[in-house]
């Protein structure tokens, strides 16, 4: 199970459009990867620190965004810092691969990019040329989308990969209020299986549809047909989706 | 201070896309309402009451969404009962709007979803039928795109108006790690207005904005002097937006 963590008052202020927490859930969705809470916090060193102590204690994973450059607003390594109790101190494996691609250009503005928690590691991958960041079951990845996504691949490249999901769905002309105690029956029935229930549109033309997931193929498909039948019976079935390997919306 | 709260197995899958949270942090920028927070949590009782629990002691607001609807995957309203140590109960006053509204066609569906924990208030307005749905200091939103829309129309019209925000920008063709403790010193002299770094972009035709924010116009006017000021003098100024009352990006 991973946390997602987005750091960026100038996401909460409605200034800037996140886009990146929609590609880590599709792309999570799509691999089986599954994602527990997602949460956007300000720039506040302790409001991180506090969301990274809380999440980092219930889920495997924890992926933060943002707060990673050299500028005053960038305190993620410092929340890091406090979370995990350590000391920030300047990372030597990390200035030597700055010195590397900077050469004679390197300066202090870069420096204080290479300011991390004392137990920090350094992840290489084939993705990027700079190494992911990890700290404890925790992953910083930055903020600014072009550099996040060539991160994130390299992120993904390293998480052990997991079974897929599967999934259905029954759409039924009826709303929730009519068939919600015979659902919750099927919910019962059928335990390996998520079964949700979201209404579309409203007045004419709405329609809920049923969807249901699991990662065994089998008891999937015997709660698709289960439901399929249900609302047949009832004279409200309006369409379906046979099982198939889950993806994602785009 | 504002928290929002979303419910949904559906979004942590990446199943469905939100569109309901950046509507919301459009509209609270836009009319100067501060959003310290945003949570996304699965279906899950304990896991809606914790945040709740959370978020309401920290915030002056929590706004929650989804979760309301009669099936057995809606279990928003048993999770704010148990956030506030409250018994779900019928709600005779919601019973009666149903009734109302539904005549003979009311039946036991309908009433799975007036069950409400003991201590709720329902709030009128003029935008919709149905009240708002309001326990301690946490609004109970519906989750549908379509009602979600209306209803929160209903509650901007009952959040107290809030002092407009103020925003500047500034741009350099500089990288942050160049003026990074130049900026550091700005943000030390101008303590009224909130200073946000954003790279724009990488490699060829790259930059960085600068962003300042304040409820007080005329230290945000100082504030943008100062950084255009700078900037100039550095030989890297390539643009500004002048202050201006704050609008979200669209």
């Amino acid at each position: 199970m991973i946390a997602i963590l987005v750091i960026g008052n100038e996401l909460l202020s409605g200034q800037v459009q996140d886009t990146n927490v929609s590609h880590m859930l599709r792309r999570f969705g799509a691999s089986g990867h599954k994602v527990g809470e997602v949460r956007i916090v300000s720039d506040g060193i302790h409001e991180i620190a506090q969301a990274l102590t809380a999440l980092s204690a219930r889920h495997q994973w924890v992926i933060s965004t943002g707060g990673l450059g050299p500028t005053h607003d960038d305190v993620t390594m410092a929340a890091y810092a406090e979370a995990f109790n350590q000391p920030l101190q300047t990372c030597e494996a990390l200035v030597q691969i700055m010195r590397d691609y900077y050469g004679a250009r390197l300066h202090d503005g870069h420096l204080r990019m290479a300011r991390l928690p004392a137990s920090v590691e350094l992840i290489h991958t084939d993705h990027i040329h700079w190494p992911l960041i990890k700290v404890g079951n925790c992953f910083a990845l930055p903020g600014l989308p072009e550099v996040f996504l060539l991160k994130f691949e390299a992120l993904m490249s390293v998480l052990p990969a997991q079974p897929p999901l599967f999934y259905a769905a029954v759409d039924t002309s009826e709303s929730e209020s009519d068939f919600a105690a015979v659902l919750e029956d099927q919910q019962r029935l059928h335990k390996g299986v998520e079964i949700g229930s979201y209404p579309k549109g409203i007045g004419k033309g709405s329609f809920t549809r049923l969807t249901c997931k699991s990662t065994e193929r089998s008891l999937l498909e015997a709660c698709f047909e289960s439901l399929s039948q249900l609302f047949k019976q009832r004279e409200t079935l309006i369409g379906s989706e046979s099982p198939k390997r889950f993806e994602p919306s785009s």
